[in-house]
């Protein structure tokens, strides 16, 4: 998992063309317009992890089901960020055994901080650049995130009558496996298991309210409680 | 400039300590309470940069008078997403003489990439790590950016009445420097000279629209006249 991310980190950073940031002729199995970018990052997690099981990818969709493990993986989180040159933007990727997530995978291929959680372990870093510690939080959290916000103004404006902020910065992964850090995260929309499955396992610690429209995560409970009742109505 | 943001960088990558993610007792020049961070940083640039001119920046205020340029600094761009570690942050500075702009620094401190401006020249890059080329972006673009958005909801519902998209990731000069990548980006709410200057300059062949409230910018002539319809109502 480390070394496929990396593999994709050094050649966005050192490899990258013009002709990576076109789009292809085809539509994903997720349902987004493919990228050649999507395409080679694609390629790279194949090559590295179907040793460990049947690959369930956003472009290729289900590669094999023959074997015990399914490897589920967004090659590109943030695609639009990427291509606008929006420095957030990552990969995901879940181990999964028949519908338990056994690890996750989440790297922000902006600044090569991949953080992950294998097998009930505690969750860990991995930095392919110069160190950095990205455990370093304020306590005071500042502000929630909430993606896809420009689709649902009600709820933004809900949210501002609560006197509750939020960023919104484009990438659902990258956002939601930091989830420790912010007072919420929310996302809206279309929800794909490539997006968040490797986040959920990152912060399976955390409240959790999951629907076909919405994905709500808050260590908060008090807070928690006061947006869920927001996206209810 | 580049060796002052260098050394920032480096400081935040190998050396940040959780003290420094700490508030002080006091409230900076600009109103917002002041971290540790931000006055390292400030001591920084003060270090490299009084040569250069009269210091005028976020925490301390204005250093001195009698040089015959300035140095508007904001030295550290979207403080609330640095210490709850979201990966993007900065930082600007803008080299005026009397009321004209001469030069624009910004550099996003998540990935090391400085963007910079100077004497009318083109825009330029300086990477404090291994290199990418910034200039890859696609022609496609797919949204804007409206920081602040989380506080104007009635804006937020107009543009999703016109089908308008936004981002909004947390650091006004950031953002703003990078307008040309995106379909708009627009500012509401207090705007403070800090944040803007440097990227106004490096953005200044955009159409520009700049009130004590809002500044917008974009590349787009029809699309900046349709948002600042929506503003200016």
């Amino acid at each position: 998992m480390i070394l496929s991310n990396r593999e994709l980190f050094f050649y966005i950073n050192n490899n990258l063309t013009n002709n990576d940031l076109k789009f292809t002729e085809k539509i994903g199995y997720g349902g987004d317009k493919t990228l050649n970018i999507d395409l080679i990052a694609e390629k790279i997690f194949i090559k590295y992890l179907e040793v460990f099981g049947n690959i369930y990818s956003e472009e290729c969709g289900r590669l094999s089901s023959n074997k015990k493990f399914d490897v589920v993986i967004d090659p590109l989180d943030g695609s639009d960020n990427f291509s606008s040159n929006l420095a957030y933007y990552g990969t995901s990727i879940a181990l999964v055994y028949k519908e338990e997530i056994l690890a996750g995978f989440v790297c922000n291929l902006a600044n090569g901080v991949l953080t992950y959680k294998a097998f009930d372990e505690k969750v860990k870093f991995e930095f392919f650049l110069e160190s950095r510690n990205p455990l370093l939080v304020s306590n005071d959290k500042k502000f929630g995130i909430f993606e896809r916000a420009y689709a649902y103004p009600k709820i933004c404006t809900e949210l501002r009558h609560q006197n509750i902020k939020f960023r919104s910065p484009g990438a659902v992964a990258i956002s939601l496996c930091n989830a420790r850090n912010y007072t919420f995260v929310l996302l809206a929309g279309n929800i794909r298991e490539f997006d968040i499955l490797a986040s959920l396992y990152i912060c399976n610690d955390l409240f959790l309210y999951k629907t076909d429209k919405f994905v709500l995560i808050s260590k908060n409970k008090v807070l928690f409680n006061q947006i869920k009742e927001i996206i209810k109505e």
